[in-house]
């Protein structure tokens, strides 16, 4: 039982409708690994320059995130600078300082190498033969989250990637993009075909559906009344589903449902304050209170 | 256990990004009449021109629905003309020929004026007085559907009938607007506030939320992986949830639940054909498979 994460942390500056945050914490890796660390005890990968602030690597060592796998480099942190308008799936990036980030060249300490879950969260798809290269054998679980940027600028290498993949986490706009197809369902069932045994598709405030060749289940989102900061719900919800799954030592379909809800929980709170603040002050017993809500949001 | 279905009945002529077909049978109140006709026996209220098909008639009282309260006029039927883009939740009307619905009275006939369920499907909100006073007790459940054209033209009236409405159903893109706010949660408890005890806010491919003051049941959408014709989906689901709630005699969280999944159910398959095709050979029995299958898709 053991989930890495490879993926960025960041400065994130986030502007919503109503307020705007400088150089808060953020990145995909963070989020990942703090929605995790309620399920399992995640091991990150990642870099950071020399101003990531002592604050955040607090945070996550209080939520008792392996950091061995975390870099300091000379230089600065990336940085990402975001602006959401009224509808919060909807967001423009400003600005995109790679800094560190741009060479990073993940590195698994000798006690990662045996993980059972490896998750590549956004990053460059073409880092996915490296990591895997340094494991001791081919975990149980490789997974793989991506962006609109790598199903544009390295659709090949992304392919490639996904022909080896277990779990692939997309929104539905990637699904659509990815698979060349309108019809959310077709587009789905053609990923599937392209390797991932598990095609999780995030719909924000929709839920998420998650396809596999023997079933498709659905997650509704929670009914949220207050979105404050949309970052990171994505990284959040995968962190949810894998440290769910990772916990729960068995992985069938039992389990997939609920690492897909589990997921979908933790992605809930993460929206309800900017950044990373939610994840200070979260317990296990709220997140288990609101599992209970999902089931009753759904039950007939 | 009665219900009356005021809306339209009308030609179609429905454009796809495959397909054209012209001058098929539509109107909210045929699809809202066939979808409830498995569940309970619906009463019509509307009118048509001659020239409405003697095999659309048929197809109606094969489905046991009650049309003492059908209209035949001098004149021509109700023609709606729609486009579909390649996103099937968005349409374009190209023209609309009101025809003998311009000057549409409804008229309750006697057999009709006890009814329990009482639905106006789409019609000005205006017409609901002249409805509801033709009554001799007040139905125990008087329900609305709307458009957008309604809110725009005549919010005043819309507004006036809604504080008298037990259910109201609405899309998602409505009840933002309705409300006057982004977020559909806190749009839904707004409207709740307006006066329904029940708001259903249908969210096509996303499924449907139904709001109370007491709770929120949230139903997916049956993934469809071809959507042949998503017109009538809105009043498809109407008829199967006020069919069930009509068949099931009380009205508790539990009916309300399970009557949100048969709109849902009965509209994935209105979509599956052109017009109100699929309904010609849909049976009770593909109804409940499905209705099993939505159960999986949530269970966890």
């Amino acid at each position: 039982m053991s989930l890495v994460i490879v993926g960025s942390l960041a400065f994130d500056t986030i502007e919503t409708p109503f307020e705007r945050r400088e150089r808060i914490i953020g990145g995909s890796g963070t989020y990942c690994a703090l929605a995790a660390s309620f399920f399992t005890r995640p091991k990150v990968v990642g870099v950071v320059g020399r101003d990531f602030p002592r604050t955040a690597i607090g945070l996550l060592e209080r939520r008792k995130v392996d950091l061995r796998g975390l870099q300091v480099k000379a230089g600065k942190t990336f940085h990402w600078e975001g602006r959401y308008g009224s509808d919060p799936n909807q967001r423009t990036t400003v600005r995109t300082d790679l800094n560190v980030f741009r060479d990073f060249q993940p590195l698994l300490p000798p006690s990662y190498r045996s993980a059972d879950i490896v998750f590549l969260a956004n990053i460059d798809p073409g880092l996915a033969g490296p990591v895997l290269n340094q494991l001791r054998r081919r975990p149980a679980i490789v997974a793989l989250d991506t962006i609109r940027f790598w199903i544009e600028t390295k659709p090949d290498a992304l392919f490639r990637t996904l022909a080896g993949v277990d779990i692939f986490f997309a929104n539905d706009e990637e699904v659509r993009l990815l698979a060349g197809e309108g019809n959310l369902i077709k587009a789905g069932r053609r990923l599937l075909g392209r390797g991932p045994r598990v095609l999780v598709v995030k719909k924000g405030e929709h839920g998420a559906l998650v396809f596999t060749p023997d079933f498709v289940f659905g997650v509704l989102a929670h009914p949220c009344e207050d979105v404050v900061d949309p970052t990171g719900a994505g990284d959040s919800f995968a962190g949810g589903f894998l440290g769910s799954l990772d916990g729960a030592g068995r992985r069938g379909p039992a389990q997939i449902r609920r690492a897909a809800v589990c997921g979908s929980v933790v992605a809930s709170f993460a929206i309800e304050d900017f950044g990373v603040e939610r994840f200070k002050t979260l317990t296990r017993k709220e997140i288990e209170t609101r599992y209970l809500g999902f089931k009753r949001l759904v039950s007939f």
